[in-house]
Protein backbone atom coordinates (compact mmCIF):
# COMPACT_ATOMS: atom_id res chain seq x y z
CA UNK A 1 0.00 0.00 0.00
CA UNK A 2 1.44 3.34 -1.07
CA UNK A 3 0.60 6.03 1.56
CA UNK A 4 0.62 9.87 1.02
CA UNK A 5 1.31 12.91 3.58
CA UNK A 6 -2.05 15.20 3.54
CA UNK A 7 -2.21 18.10 5.31
CA UNK A 8 -5.24 20.33 6.06
CA UNK A 9 -7.59 17.64 6.77
CA UNK A 10 -11.09 19.00 7.61
CA UNK A 11 -14.72 19.02 6.16
CA UNK A 12 -13.79 15.76 4.20
CA UNK A 13 -10.50 17.65 2.37
CA UNK A 14 -7.21 17.41 1.98
CA UNK A 15 -4.40 18.50 0.50
CA UNK A 16 -0.91 17.02 -1.15
CA UNK A 17 2.28 19.07 -1.02
CA UNK A 18 4.74 19.97 -4.05
CA UNK A 19 6.34 16.56 -3.46
CA UNK A 20 4.10 14.71 -2.52
CA UNK A 21 1.71 15.61 -5.41
CA UNK A 22 4.79 15.14 -7.55
CA UNK A 23 5.59 11.69 -6.42
CA UNK A 24 1.25 10.69 -6.82
CA UNK A 25 0.57 12.42 -10.39
CA UNK A 26 3.94 11.83 -11.76
CA UNK A 27 5.36 9.10 -10.74
CA UNK A 28 2.69 6.93 -10.15
CA UNK A 29 0.69 8.56 -12.29
CA UNK A 30 -2.52 8.91 -10.44
CA UNK A 31 -5.70 10.92 -11.68
CA UNK A 32 -8.51 12.76 -11.12
CA UNK A 33 -10.93 10.38 -9.71
CA UNK A 34 -8.35 7.68 -8.59
CA UNK A 35 -8.46 7.03 -4.72
CA UNK A 36 -5.05 7.03 -2.30
CA UNK A 37 -4.44 6.34 1.14
CA UNK A 38 -3.37 9.62 3.64
CA UNK A 39 -2.42 10.07 6.45
CA UNK A 40 -2.08 13.69 8.43
CA UNK A 41 1.06 12.73 10.57
CA UNK A 42 -1.57 12.99 13.60
CA UNK A 43 -3.11 9.78 13.81
CA UNK A 44 -5.50 10.32 10.92
CA UNK A 45 -5.82 7.40 7.80
CA UNK A 46 -8.19 7.66 5.15
CA UNK A 47 -9.01 6.85 1.80
CA UNK A 48 -9.22 9.49 -0.45
CA UNK A 49 -10.09 10.20 -4.01
CA UNK A 50 -7.99 12.84 -6.48
CA UNK A 51 -10.49 15.94 -7.17
CA UNK A 52 -8.16 17.95 -9.02
CA UNK A 53 -4.14 18.58 -9.21
CA UNK A 54 -1.44 20.81 -10.67
CA UNK A 55 2.01 20.86 -10.56
CA UNK A 56 2.18 22.60 -6.49
CA UNK A 57 -0.81 20.43 -5.26
CA UNK A 58 -3.53 18.02 -4.98
CA UNK A 59 -6.79 18.55 -3.60
CA UNK A 60 -8.44 15.34 -2.29
CA UNK A 61 -11.81 14.12 -0.78
CA UNK A 62 -11.71 12.10 2.48
CA UNK A 63 -13.85 8.93 1.45
CA UNK A 64 -13.47 6.95 5.01
CA UNK A 65 -11.16 6.15 7.62
CA UNK A 66 -8.91 3.33 7.33
CA UNK A 67 -9.33 0.88 10.21
CA UNK A 68 -6.07 0.53 12.12
CA UNK A 69 -4.85 -1.02 14.54
CA UNK A 70 -5.63 0.04 18.55
CA UNK A 71 -3.23 2.24 19.81
CA UNK A 72 -0.01 0.93 22.07
CA UNK A 73 -0.39 1.76 25.55
CA UNK A 74 3.39 2.78 26.24
CA UNK A 75 5.12 5.28 25.45
CA UNK A 76 8.74 5.50 24.65
CA UNK A 77 10.59 8.32 24.30
CA UNK A 78 14.72 8.31 23.56
CA UNK A 79 17.16 11.24 23.96
CA UNK A 80 19.80 10.58 21.65
CA UNK A 81 23.11 12.49 20.85
CA UNK A 82 23.30 12.78 17.20
CA UNK A 83 26.41 10.68 15.62
CA UNK A 84 29.69 11.89 14.34
CA UNK A 85 28.52 10.14 11.11
CA UNK A 86 25.19 11.46 10.24
CA UNK A 87 23.99 8.66 8.19
CA UNK A 88 24.08 6.60 11.66
CA UNK A 89 21.74 9.10 13.40
CA UNK A 90 19.86 8.36 10.35
CA UNK A 91 19.45 4.76 10.44
CA UNK A 92 18.72 5.21 13.94
CA UNK A 93 15.64 7.40 12.90
CA UNK A 94 14.43 5.06 10.30
CA UNK A 95 14.43 1.67 12.03
CA UNK A 96 13.21 3.39 15.64
CA UNK A 97 10.42 5.05 13.33
CA UNK A 98 9.62 1.84 11.61
CA UNK A 99 9.61 -0.29 15.24
CA UNK A 100 7.42 2.76 16.63
CA UNK A 101 8.71 5.44 18.90
CA UNK A 102 6.42 8.36 20.23
CA UNK A 103 9.19 11.25 20.97
CA UNK A 104 13.05 11.77 20.16
CA UNK A 105 14.71 14.65 21.45
CA UNK A 106 18.71 14.94 19.85
CA UNK A 107 20.67 15.98 23.01
CA UNK A 108 24.40 17.95 23.31
CA UNK A 109 26.36 16.40 25.53
CA UNK A 110 29.96 16.88 26.78
CA UNK A 111 31.83 14.85 24.53
CA UNK A 112 29.21 15.26 21.44
CA UNK A 113 31.90 15.79 18.38
CA UNK A 114 28.48 16.56 16.35
CA UNK A 115 26.70 20.15 18.13
CA UNK A 116 24.15 20.56 14.86
CA UNK A 117 21.56 18.57 12.55
CA UNK A 118 19.52 19.76 9.80
CA UNK A 119 16.47 18.92 11.12
CA UNK A 120 14.60 19.49 7.64
CA UNK A 121 16.50 16.34 6.36
CA UNK A 122 15.93 13.83 8.94
CA UNK A 123 12.39 14.95 9.62
CA UNK A 124 12.03 13.85 6.25
CA UNK A 125 13.55 10.50 6.75
CA UNK A 126 11.35 10.16 9.49
CA UNK A 127 8.12 10.77 7.15
CA UNK A 128 9.15 8.49 4.54
CA UNK A 129 9.50 5.27 7.30
CA UNK A 130 6.43 6.38 8.74
CA UNK A 131 4.86 6.04 5.53
CA UNK A 132 6.73 3.01 4.68
CA UNK A 133 5.93 1.31 8.03
CA UNK A 134 2.10 1.91 7.48
CA UNK A 135 1.71 4.43 10.52
CA UNK A 136 -0.58 7.20 10.28
CA UNK A 137 1.32 9.13 13.48
CA UNK A 138 4.49 10.65 13.02
CA UNK A 139 6.49 10.81 16.20
CA UNK A 140 7.05 13.72 17.82
CA UNK A 141 10.86 15.01 16.65
CA UNK A 142 12.25 17.58 18.98
CA UNK A 143 14.80 20.46 18.62
CA UNK A 144 18.72 19.48 19.76
CA UNK A 145 18.76 20.30 23.71
CA UNK A 146 21.92 20.83 25.94
CA UNK A 147 21.86 17.49 27.91
CA UNK A 148 21.62 19.36 30.79
CA UNK A 149 18.15 20.95 29.71
CA UNK A 150 16.97 17.52 29.05
CA UNK A 151 17.81 16.61 32.65
CA UNK A 152 15.84 19.11 34.35
CA UNK A 153 12.93 19.56 32.06
CA UNK A 154 11.61 16.09 32.54
CA UNK A 155 11.34 16.18 36.96
CA UNK A 156 8.21 15.34 37.02
CA UNK A 157 8.80 11.85 34.60
CA UNK A 158 8.73 8.91 37.24
CA UNK A 159 10.25 6.63 35.24
CA UNK A 160 13.50 7.75 33.64
CA UNK A 161 16.38 6.18 32.58
CA UNK A 162 20.37 6.74 30.90
CA UNK A 163 22.06 3.78 28.87
CA UNK A 164 26.15 3.85 29.63
CA UNK A 165 29.02 1.82 29.69
CA UNK A 166 31.09 3.22 32.46
CA UNK A 167 29.80 0.78 35.11
CA UNK A 168 29.94 -3.12 34.53
CA UNK A 169 27.06 -5.03 35.60
CA UNK A 170 24.36 -1.94 35.33
CA UNK A 171 20.75 -3.42 35.87
CA UNK A 172 19.39 -4.73 31.96
CA UNK A 173 16.60 -2.06 30.53
CA UNK A 174 14.69 -5.57 29.79
CA UNK A 175 13.79 -6.15 33.69
CA UNK A 176 13.70 -2.54 34.77
CA UNK A 177 10.95 -1.45 32.32
CA UNK A 178 8.66 -4.27 33.13
CA UNK A 179 6.13 -2.20 34.82
CA UNK A 180 7.24 1.25 33.13
CA UNK A 181 4.78 2.29 30.59
CA UNK A 182 6.09 5.76 30.27
CA UNK A 183 9.71 5.69 29.78
CA UNK A 184 12.42 8.41 28.78
CA UNK A 185 15.67 6.58 27.60
CA UNK A 186 18.94 8.68 27.33
CA UNK A 187 21.85 7.35 24.49
CA UNK A 188 24.74 8.94 24.90
CA UNK A 189 27.40 10.48 22.33
CA UNK A 190 30.83 8.04 20.55
CA UNK A 191 32.82 8.87 24.00
CA UNK A 192 30.09 8.00 25.83
CA UNK A 193 28.62 10.21 28.77
CA UNK A 194 30.83 11.72 31.25
CA UNK A 195 31.03 10.49 34.92
CA UNK A 196 29.77 13.91 35.26
CA UNK A 197 26.86 13.71 33.19
CA UNK A 198 25.89 10.52 34.36
CA UNK A 199 25.75 11.93 38.11
CA UNK A 200 23.80 14.57 37.43
CA UNK A 201 21.47 12.43 35.94
CA UNK A 202 21.06 10.15 38.91
CA UNK A 203 20.63 13.41 41.20
CA UNK A 204 17.76 13.86 39.26
CA UNK A 205 15.84 10.79 39.56
CA UNK A 206 17.58 9.02 36.22
CA UNK A 207 17.92 4.92 36.93
CA UNK A 208 21.51 4.14 35.12
CA UNK A 209 20.99 0.67 33.08
CA UNK A 210 22.48 -1.19 30.52
CA UNK A 211 21.79 -2.43 27.25
CA UNK A 212 23.22 -6.43 27.04
CA UNK A 213 26.96 -7.48 26.81
CA UNK A 214 28.07 -6.08 23.65
CA UNK A 215 29.48 -2.98 22.99
CA UNK A 216 27.14 -1.08 20.80
CA UNK A 217 27.49 1.62 18.59
CA UNK A 218 25.51 4.85 19.35
CA UNK A 219 22.70 4.25 16.69
CA UNK A 220 22.93 0.66 17.48
CA UNK A 221 21.96 1.21 21.31
CA UNK A 222 19.24 3.78 20.82
CA UNK A 223 17.68 1.44 18.32
CA UNK A 224 18.05 -1.95 20.48
CA UNK A 225 16.62 0.57 23.71
CA UNK A 226 13.37 0.90 21.54
CA UNK A 227 13.49 -2.35 20.27
CA UNK A 228 13.88 -3.73 23.55
CA UNK A 229 10.23 -1.35 24.93
CA UNK A 230 8.46 -3.30 22.12
CA UNK A 231 9.73 -7.22 22.77
CA UNK A 232 8.99 -6.53 26.41
CA UNK A 233 5.65 -4.37 26.24
CA UNK A 234 4.19 -5.24 22.28
CA UNK A 235 2.26 -7.96 21.51
CA UNK B 1 40.97 -0.56 22.63
CA UNK B 2 41.86 -0.69 19.21
CA UNK B 3 42.05 -4.50 17.91
CA UNK B 4 43.78 -6.19 15.35
CA UNK B 5 42.81 -9.15 13.21
CA UNK B 6 45.73 -11.44 13.14
CA UNK B 7 46.33 -14.72 11.53
CA UNK B 8 48.33 -17.78 11.68
CA UNK B 9 48.51 -17.62 15.41
CA UNK B 10 50.50 -20.98 16.68
CA UNK B 11 53.79 -21.14 18.68
CA UNK B 12 52.97 -17.96 20.05
CA UNK B 13 53.29 -16.32 16.99
CA UNK B 14 50.84 -14.28 14.54
CA UNK B 15 50.65 -11.97 11.50
CA UNK B 16 49.15 -8.84 10.68
CA UNK B 17 47.97 -8.84 7.13
CA UNK B 18 48.79 -5.75 5.02
CA UNK B 19 46.10 -3.99 5.27
CA UNK B 20 46.00 -3.97 9.09
CA UNK B 21 49.76 -3.79 9.09
CA UNK B 22 49.53 -0.24 7.41
CA UNK B 23 46.76 0.73 10.03
CA UNK B 24 49.17 -0.90 12.86
CA UNK B 25 52.16 0.64 11.84
CA UNK B 26 51.10 3.70 9.61
CA UNK B 27 47.86 5.20 10.70
CA UNK B 28 48.36 4.44 14.57
CA UNK B 29 52.06 4.68 14.25
CA UNK B 30 52.95 1.56 16.56
CA UNK B 31 56.48 1.02 16.76
CA UNK B 32 58.21 -2.42 17.37
CA UNK B 33 58.12 -2.97 21.13
CA UNK B 34 54.60 -1.66 21.40
CA UNK B 35 51.62 -4.02 22.59
CA UNK B 36 48.54 -4.23 21.00
CA UNK B 37 44.87 -6.07 21.24
CA UNK B 38 44.39 -9.19 18.42
CA UNK B 39 41.73 -11.59 17.47
CA UNK B 40 42.29 -14.75 15.84
CA UNK B 41 38.37 -14.31 14.22
CA UNK B 42 38.06 -17.97 15.97
CA UNK B 43 37.63 -17.05 19.50
CA UNK B 44 41.09 -16.32 20.00
CA UNK B 45 42.26 -12.90 21.94
CA UNK B 46 45.07 -11.58 23.22
CA UNK B 47 48.00 -9.07 23.69
CA UNK B 48 50.31 -9.14 21.65
CA UNK B 49 53.79 -7.51 20.93
CA UNK B 50 55.17 -6.13 17.70
CA UNK B 51 58.45 -8.14 16.89
CA UNK B 52 58.99 -6.67 13.34
CA UNK B 53 57.18 -4.87 10.50
CA UNK B 54 57.28 -3.83 6.83
CA UNK B 55 54.76 -2.62 4.63
CA UNK B 56 53.46 -5.87 3.56
CA UNK B 57 53.23 -7.20 6.75
CA UNK B 58 54.33 -7.24 10.94
CA UNK B 59 54.72 -10.24 12.91
CA UNK B 60 53.75 -10.44 16.50
CA UNK B 61 54.56 -12.17 20.15
CA UNK B 62 51.86 -13.81 21.66
CA UNK B 63 52.01 -12.26 25.47
CA UNK B 64 48.68 -13.83 27.05
CA UNK B 65 45.25 -14.58 26.70
CA UNK B 66 42.47 -11.70 27.02
CA UNK B 67 39.85 -12.31 29.74
CA UNK B 68 36.36 -12.85 27.64
CA UNK B 69 32.86 -13.03 28.76
CA UNK B 70 32.07 -16.75 28.87
CA UNK B 71 30.25 -17.86 25.47
CA UNK B 72 26.86 -17.71 24.85
CA UNK B 73 24.51 -21.08 25.25
CA UNK B 74 22.39 -20.27 22.45
CA UNK B 75 23.27 -20.30 18.41
CA UNK B 76 21.72 -17.75 16.07
CA UNK B 77 21.61 -18.39 12.58
CA UNK B 78 20.21 -16.17 10.36
CA UNK B 79 19.23 -16.58 6.46
CA UNK B 80 18.35 -13.42 4.81
CA UNK B 81 17.45 -12.07 1.35
CA UNK B 82 20.16 -9.37 0.14
CA UNK B 83 18.28 -6.18 -0.19
CA UNK B 84 17.82 -4.55 -3.92
CA UNK B 85 19.97 -1.86 -2.06
CA UNK B 86 22.74 -3.54 -0.99
CA UNK B 87 23.85 -0.84 1.57
CA UNK B 88 20.75 -2.25 3.85
CA UNK B 89 22.05 -5.88 3.88
CA UNK B 90 25.49 -4.09 5.14
CA UNK B 91 23.85 -2.29 7.71
CA UNK B 92 21.95 -5.65 8.76
CA UNK B 93 25.49 -7.48 9.16
CA UNK B 94 27.10 -4.58 10.93
CA UNK B 95 24.21 -4.66 13.11
CA UNK B 96 23.77 -7.85 14.05
CA UNK B 97 27.30 -8.34 14.13
CA UNK B 98 27.25 -6.13 16.83
CA UNK B 99 24.80 -8.19 18.88
CA UNK B 100 26.29 -11.15 18.22
CA UNK B 101 25.36 -13.23 15.45
CA UNK B 102 26.98 -17.25 15.27
CA UNK B 103 25.97 -17.63 11.58
CA UNK B 104 24.30 -15.44 8.38
CA UNK B 105 23.09 -17.42 5.06
CA UNK B 106 22.21 -15.53 1.72
CA UNK B 107 19.32 -16.58 0.63
CA UNK B 108 17.82 -16.07 -2.82
CA UNK B 109 14.03 -16.26 -3.35
CA UNK B 110 11.26 -16.07 -5.78
CA UNK B 111 11.20 -12.76 -5.01
CA UNK B 112 14.76 -11.33 -5.13
CA UNK B 113 15.48 -7.95 -6.79
CA UNK B 114 19.29 -8.63 -6.26
CA UNK B 115 21.14 -12.00 -7.56
CA UNK B 116 24.63 -11.20 -6.56
CA UNK B 117 26.59 -9.76 -4.04
CA UNK B 118 30.22 -9.48 -3.39
CA UNK B 119 30.88 -11.24 -0.68
CA UNK B 120 34.54 -10.29 0.23
CA UNK B 121 32.90 -6.89 1.04
CA UNK B 122 30.89 -7.94 2.95
CA UNK B 123 32.99 -10.04 5.00
CA UNK B 124 35.06 -6.78 5.15
CA UNK B 125 32.00 -5.24 7.00
CA UNK B 126 31.89 -8.14 9.12
CA UNK B 127 35.50 -8.01 10.17
CA UNK B 128 35.34 -4.40 11.24
CA UNK B 129 32.12 -4.32 13.17
CA UNK B 130 33.58 -7.78 15.55
CA UNK B 131 36.39 -5.71 15.84
CA UNK B 132 34.38 -2.28 16.89
CA UNK B 133 32.33 -4.53 19.08
CA UNK B 134 35.05 -6.22 21.06
CA UNK B 135 34.22 -9.84 19.80
CA UNK B 136 37.10 -12.94 18.89
CA UNK B 137 35.09 -14.63 16.89
CA UNK B 138 33.51 -13.57 13.16
CA UNK B 139 29.97 -15.22 12.48
CA UNK B 140 30.24 -17.55 9.65
CA UNK B 141 29.38 -16.10 6.43
CA UNK B 142 27.98 -18.86 4.14
CA UNK B 143 28.03 -18.46 0.53
CA UNK B 144 24.82 -17.08 -1.44
CA UNK B 145 21.98 -20.38 -1.23
CA UNK B 146 18.92 -20.70 -3.16
CA UNK B 147 16.31 -20.97 -0.59
CA UNK B 148 15.01 -24.32 -1.60
CA UNK B 149 18.87 -25.88 -0.80
CA UNK B 150 18.64 -24.23 2.42
CA UNK B 151 15.54 -25.66 3.68
CA UNK B 152 16.53 -29.09 2.47
CA UNK B 153 20.07 -29.07 4.02
CA UNK B 154 18.60 -28.15 7.53
CA UNK B 155 16.01 -31.47 7.83
CA UNK B 156 17.95 -32.38 10.84
CA UNK B 157 17.45 -29.22 12.65
CA UNK B 158 15.02 -29.20 15.64
CA UNK B 159 13.99 -25.44 15.37
CA UNK B 160 13.36 -23.53 12.40
CA UNK B 161 11.56 -20.60 11.60
CA UNK B 162 10.32 -18.51 8.93
CA UNK B 163 9.37 -15.04 9.37
CA UNK B 164 6.89 -13.71 6.68
CA UNK B 165 3.55 -11.21 5.91
CA UNK B 166 1.44 -13.18 4.43
CA UNK B 167 -0.82 -13.90 6.95
CA UNK B 168 -2.02 -11.64 10.32
CA UNK B 169 -1.83 -12.83 13.59
CA UNK B 170 1.09 -15.33 13.52
CA UNK B 171 2.74 -16.68 16.59
CA UNK B 172 5.36 -13.63 18.03
CA UNK B 173 9.32 -14.94 17.58
CA UNK B 174 9.38 -13.83 21.10
CA UNK B 175 7.23 -16.69 22.82
CA UNK B 176 8.24 -19.12 20.13
CA UNK B 177 12.12 -19.16 20.82
CA UNK B 178 11.70 -19.39 24.86
CA UNK B 179 12.79 -23.28 25.09
CA UNK B 180 14.90 -22.83 21.93
CA UNK B 181 18.76 -22.39 22.07
CA UNK B 182 19.41 -23.55 18.50
CA UNK B 183 17.64 -21.08 15.95
CA UNK B 184 17.40 -20.37 12.35
CA UNK B 185 15.31 -17.76 11.31
CA UNK B 186 14.60 -17.35 7.49
CA UNK B 187 13.85 -13.47 6.46
CA UNK B 188 12.34 -12.63 2.39
CA UNK B 189 13.06 -10.25 0.19
CA UNK B 190 11.15 -6.79 -0.22
CA UNK B 191 8.27 -8.48 -1.64
CA UNK B 192 8.71 -10.99 0.85
CA UNK B 193 8.72 -15.17 0.91
CA UNK B 194 6.05 -16.41 -1.94
CA UNK B 195 3.39 -18.19 -0.80
CA UNK B 196 4.67 -22.04 -2.39
CA UNK B 197 8.14 -20.84 -0.14
CA UNK B 198 6.12 -20.88 3.07
CA UNK B 199 4.63 -24.04 2.20
CA UNK B 200 8.11 -25.48 1.02
CA UNK B 201 9.11 -24.68 4.67
CA UNK B 202 6.34 -25.66 6.42
CA UNK B 203 6.35 -29.03 5.16
CA UNK B 204 9.70 -29.11 5.79
CA UNK B 205 9.61 -28.57 9.42
CA UNK B 206 9.66 -24.77 10.12
CA UNK B 207 7.02 -23.07 11.93
CA UNK B 208 5.90 -19.91 10.98
CA UNK B 209 6.41 -16.42 13.48
CA UNK B 210 5.77 -12.66 13.28
CA UNK B 211 8.14 -9.91 14.50
CA UNK B 212 5.13 -7.47 15.51
CA UNK B 213 2.37 -5.64 14.24
CA UNK B 214 4.57 -2.80 12.36
CA UNK B 215 5.58 -3.42 8.98
CA UNK B 216 9.32 -4.31 8.91
CA UNK B 217 11.59 -3.75 6.04
CA UNK B 218 13.95 -6.79 5.19
CA UNK B 219 16.81 -5.61 7.05
CA UNK B 220 14.84 -4.19 10.00
CA UNK B 221 13.11 -7.39 10.34
CA UNK B 222 16.39 -9.30 10.60
CA UNK B 223 17.96 -7.34 13.22
CA UNK B 224 14.69 -7.63 14.81
CA UNK B 225 14.98 -11.03 15.09
CA UNK B 226 18.30 -11.38 16.00
CA UNK B 227 17.84 -8.93 18.76
CA UNK B 228 15.21 -10.70 20.07
CA UNK B 229 16.88 -13.82 20.37
CA UNK B 230 19.15 -11.75 22.81
CA UNK B 231 16.47 -10.06 24.65
CA UNK B 232 14.69 -13.41 25.49
CA UNK B 233 17.98 -15.84 26.16
CA UNK B 234 21.17 -12.80 26.97
CA UNK B 235 21.85 -11.28 30.02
Amino acid sequence: MQIFYAYNTADNKAFLDKEETRHCTKTLRKVVGDTIAIIDGKGGFWEAQIISFDKKSCELAILKEIKQAPARDYYIHIAIAPTKNISRLEWFLEKTTEFGIDEITPILCQRSERKIIKKERLQKIILSATKQSIKSKLPKFNELKKFKDLILENQELTYKTIAHCNKKNLPALKKSIINQKKILILIGPEGDFSEQEVSLALENGFVEIGLGSSRLRTETAGIAACHTVHIIHGV
